[in-house]
């Protein structure tokens, strides 16, 4: 057994993204313990700055330990009760997660379904909500990572308030990549990922829970089935003014590289990273586009940072896919689900994108298609 | 926002330990993607590595993506089904903890105590699955960090099995650190960590299950509550043979870490390293006696890993211990609930266990009590 030298990739697919030189730095700094003061001053500042991306005021702001697939658990598991009733929005793989999540825990989910590809629909999630009154919690994917849809978080949220609905959004593929304001839309409890726009490392996932979520937590009949998870136990290390209790082993190196990809986006401004991966989209879609590849998504719903292609007629997905990967250590993103082997998502998430990325990616498609 | 550059410290609490910088260097290494090629070859050799650190030849054996808490979170969830009678040893914070996972996972929790610092008691174990012939899983910790005391793992394996229950043990502080045979002890479920006596980073958790206990996963009854958790699914990413569909986005550069953290315990040899852990703590524990200082566990029941030991009669606790930290750089930990403020818990594991920082210890600890 011999130490691992993975080979250099270059990650535009939908995520783990490229990271950053610096993150991976910052990773690779001395472990400190959990309950270092030196530490607890970085985990303070991780949180500053993790409402700075989200555009929040929330003190309830923070890491969880374990991937952004515990982030959504996080979320679902403080919030949903036995018995409740949530509205869950599918278009896409991690709507379906949702479901799960909400059916595991002993949830009604009641579905509201839109074609992959496409935005959630306000007008369905209106009607689907006017018809069950009872329903306590709006669920749905803001940025779907499977599809490269966005759907118009505002609107979902201020029609959830309408019907006295808290809302959970899944934001890991747009947070520090697309618009995104938590208060400003009244988003109540929100869930991302490291490995995509912030371009760090995967692992850990930032949430955030506004008042009304707290209070839906705080006013639980039944404790959190998960003890990992539960935030009234998390807090007690992470909240604002808290005693730092010890509760699990922090993942410190990794905590490490999250801080520092926070440092590189102050210092870029959130609205330039949303700047920028737009600007790098239209500079992909127009080579796209040249060599006459088409969108999965219609314009205006598209994420700029993941954009899904239909394959051209006729080409092998899987032997484009490895040949790029062989031959120019470039990943891109498969389809998946019903969209398996008829797609590709092509990832320009956080430091991925970039210009001389593009440029590779275009011309290394090109020269393989014309194999 | 500046870029955080943590003191360094010398790690002789109870975990995180030092890591080593082959560590610290395998995790600032380019992330890749988690369905690479290249990284899936890496993930096959982790668990066979795994395998030997734990001594088993269970297929299923692999780190969970989330800490130690989240790896005791795996096997309670997956093995206890609502209504299940468990068997729940507690001699100390963690057998508190696994009580709380049981209860919340809707099982039923009978208990066996035993003062903190002392072995559990086979008798106890013994006459409490006499009296509860429907108990259906055994839980202990192997070695209790809270408090530095091992138990007799084989023994209260062939007392479970002997009443046909199925084991669940906690080695967070074992593996690697002290004598650990999960086959020919006949363990079922055992779950551990990577901060500890394996030099690496903290934030993944290394679990295994043998038949018996993938008998009782896969003839559940109800669905395991947490999806993330979900070993059914997670086999599908890290299982022998499956087809590493896409279930989380792995910690790539965690698991980077612990790859190479594997690489230097097959280079020591596991036996050394046992033998290792055991040489310096007789070392730190001549140097402590020398100084009138005396161990909370009974000589037998000691971890040489973790020595927890009476804080001098009128010495201030938090005053010692940052003392050491803002002179030294020196971490010892702090005792937890009924010990807080009378005990001092003194690892050695991993890369913390060497001659030179018992020796700063001893030297540093002298030069404050005399102050």
């Amino acid at each position: 057994m011999q130490s691992f030298n993975p080979p250099v990739r270059t990650l535009m697919g939908p995520g783990p993204s490229d990271v950053h030189p610096r993150v991976l730095q910052a990773m690779a700094r001395p472990t400190i313990g959990h309950l270092d003061p030196a530490f607890i001053e970085m985990m303070d500042e991780t949180k500053q700055a993790l409402k700075y991306a989200y555009q929040t005021e929330n003190e309830l702001t923070m890491p969880v330990s374990a991937p952004g697939s515990a982030g959504m658990e996080t979320c679902f598991a403080n919030l949903v009760e036995p018995g409740d009733r949530v509205l869950v929005c599918i278009n896409g793989v991690f709507g379906m997660r949702m479901r799960e999540n909400v059916v595991r825990l002993g949830g009604e989910a009641i579905i509201v379904e839109d074609k992959w590809g496409e935005a959630v629909s306000a007008e369905k999630v209106e009607q689907a909500l006017a018809a069950n009154p009872d329903i306590k919690i709006v669920a749905f994917v803001h940025a779907e990572t499977s599809t490269g849809a966005q759907s118009d978080a505002k609107t979902l949220c201020d029609i959830a308030h309408k019907h006295d609905c808290i809302t959970i959004v899944d934001a890991v593929t747009s947070l520090a990549g697309s618009e995104l304001r938590v208060d400003e839309w009244g988003i109540d409890a929100i869930y991302s990922g490291t490995q995509k726009c912030l371009s760090a490392m995967p692992g850990i996932s930032p949430i955030s829970f506004n008042e009304r979520a707290i209070k839906k937590l705080t006013s639980r009949k039944t404790p959190v089935s998960s003890w990992f998870l539960d935030l009234n136990l998390v807090m007690g290390y992470w909240g604002e003014g808290a005693k730092r209790t010890y509760h699990h082993t922090a993942p410190v190196n990794t905590l490490y590289g999250l801080h520092e990809s926070l440092v590189m986006l102050t210092e870029e401004g959130l609205e330039n990273a949303w700047a920028r991966h737009l600007r790098n989209h239209e500079y992909l879609k127009t080579g796209l586009e040249s060599m006459g590849i088409d969108f999965v998504v219609k314009e205006g719903d598209r994420l700029p940072q993941l954009n899904t292609v239909w394959i051209p007629e006729g080409v092998d997905d899987a032997v484009v896919r490895s040949t790029l990967l062989n031959e120019f250590n470039l990943e891109l993103g498969a389809g998946l689900g019903d969209l398996a082997g008829k797609v590709w998502r092509i990832g320009l998430m956080g430091f991925s994108s970039r210009k001389e990325n593009i440029i590779l990616c275009l011309s290394a498609l090109k020269e393989v298609l014309q194999k």
